[in-house]
Order: C-alpha cells, then sequence, then structure tokens
C-alpha cells in the first residue's frame, strides 16, 4: 500500500458539508461524482497528496444511509492506494483478511476497488483502490 | 492543513493488532510510546508519507475505553498537518469550529496537538498536529 488515497466521511447533506468542510479546509471541493451501483452521492476534497470524499446516500437502502442510521455521520472508510490490486487482493486473502468483492469494481474518482471486511480489521472499513489507466 | 498526518484507530489490544497491521500493510510498526496524560499507548506504522496509529487505554476512565465502549474499536480520529497550529487556531474558531483545547499539548510522536470537537465537524474527531522542532 502506497498511501492512503482517501478517508470516506457519511453525511447527511452533502450540500451543507461541502460548506462546513470548505471551511475546514479554506478551500472548496474540486469534484462531485454520483456511483448510482454504490448509492452514493460523492464530494471530494484535496489535502496535499490525500483526498477526503464526503458520502450522502441517494436512497435509504444505500450502506451509507444504513451507516448513519447506525453509529450516526462520522468517518466511514480508509481507502489505500495500490499498484496492483488484483496481487493486492490475493496477498490479503492468504494473510486471512475477508473481503467484500474479491473481483475489483468500479468506485467514484476512476478507481478499481475492493473492500475488507471490518470484522477482520478491527472494525475499520478498508478500500484498496487502483487508479484506471 | 498540507496532508493526512495520521489516522488514529482504537483497538481493546494493541499486541494482537500490531500483528494484524503488520501483516496488513506488509510491514512491522516502527515505534510504540505511550501518553499517560491522554491515557493512551500507542503504536505507529508507515504508510508513504502518511501514518497510522493505533491506540489502547492505559485505563478504564481513558477517552479510547470510552470510545471503544461506545462504539466499539475503529477509527478514532483524522489528524492534519498544520504549519502554525496556533494561526489554524485561530481560524477555524473564527469559521464557527469548536476546539477542545485551545492551548496546543504535547500528543505522541513529538507533536503539539489540538483537537475539534466532533459536532461541529459532521461526528469527525479532528486533530490538528505540528511538529516540535
Amino acid at each position: 500500500m502506497k498511501k492512503i488515497e482517501h478517508i470516506g466521511i457519511a453525511v447527511k447533506n452533502i450540500e451543507s458539508s461541502n460548506t462546513l468542510f470548505s471551511k475546514l479546509f479554506a478551500q472548496s471541493h474540486y469534484k462531485m461524482e454520483t456511483v448510482e451501483t454504490e448509492g452514493v452521492k460523492t464530494s471530494f476534497f484535496k489535502v496535499g497528496t490525500n483526498k477526503i470524499e464526503l458520502l450522502e446516500a441517494t436512497h435509504p437502502d444505500s450502506p451509507i444511509a444504513k451507516f448513519i442510521e447506525k453509529k450516526g455521520e462520522g468517518i466511514h472508510h480508509i481507502a489505500f492506494d495500490v499498484d496492483d490490486i488484483e496481487s493486492e487482493v490475493k496477498r490479503l486473502i492468504s494473510e486471512g483478511f475477508t473481503v467484500l468483492n474479491e473481483t475489483p469494481k468500479k468506485g467514484a474518482d476512476n478507481k478499481l476497488v475492493v473492500f475488507l471486511h471490518p470484522k477482520t480489521t478491527n472494525g475499520v472499513l478498508i478500500e484498496l483502490c487502483q487508479e484506471i489507466i
């Protein structure tokens, strides 16, 4: 894993959170993107070489809606940048980690993504992501 | 804010979590440090230019013990690197954020730290940190 690519934060209202995080970082978000397959509307901020991704549910059955219902707004996942997502997934499975999707899927921000189940990572939802070239 | 300095993860048993995260990152932690004033034992991993800080409570009244009791193990805070923590704190207060300690205090890993209250940051506990030179 090369670095923290981004941290995902679950929010109830992405417009008001855009205003809030713009004040926090003293800069605006640089893009918004909806990923219908994941049931999320996203907004991205740059902080140096890292990013913050705000996530709002697009429907009540979205994983983000369920997360907020259970835990409230807050940090949802950490994403780590990897060079070769398929070999990294194989390595992690061999180390005993449980992956939620063994085959990488298309996520936001032009990435292939795989999630690890929080039950094998001390309650932390971890995303591996690889830039689609 | 220059970058994500580290992400703090609350764990019940730092020794078993050291083993787990060593497998995740394919490398060992590079240091451990106890901060008695905060009631935490910490362990640090490097991931590129970012760090992961595991946090175990040193006593039952530690904020980490209370966090785990309420929410379970998982991501506890995000720390952002700043050049001038005092001016950044002033700026954030003027923007309406609530700080938990207006005067920077000594944290782990040779840092001056200030925390923002999660109630003004969408449920995210944010730490500002500046290297002590």
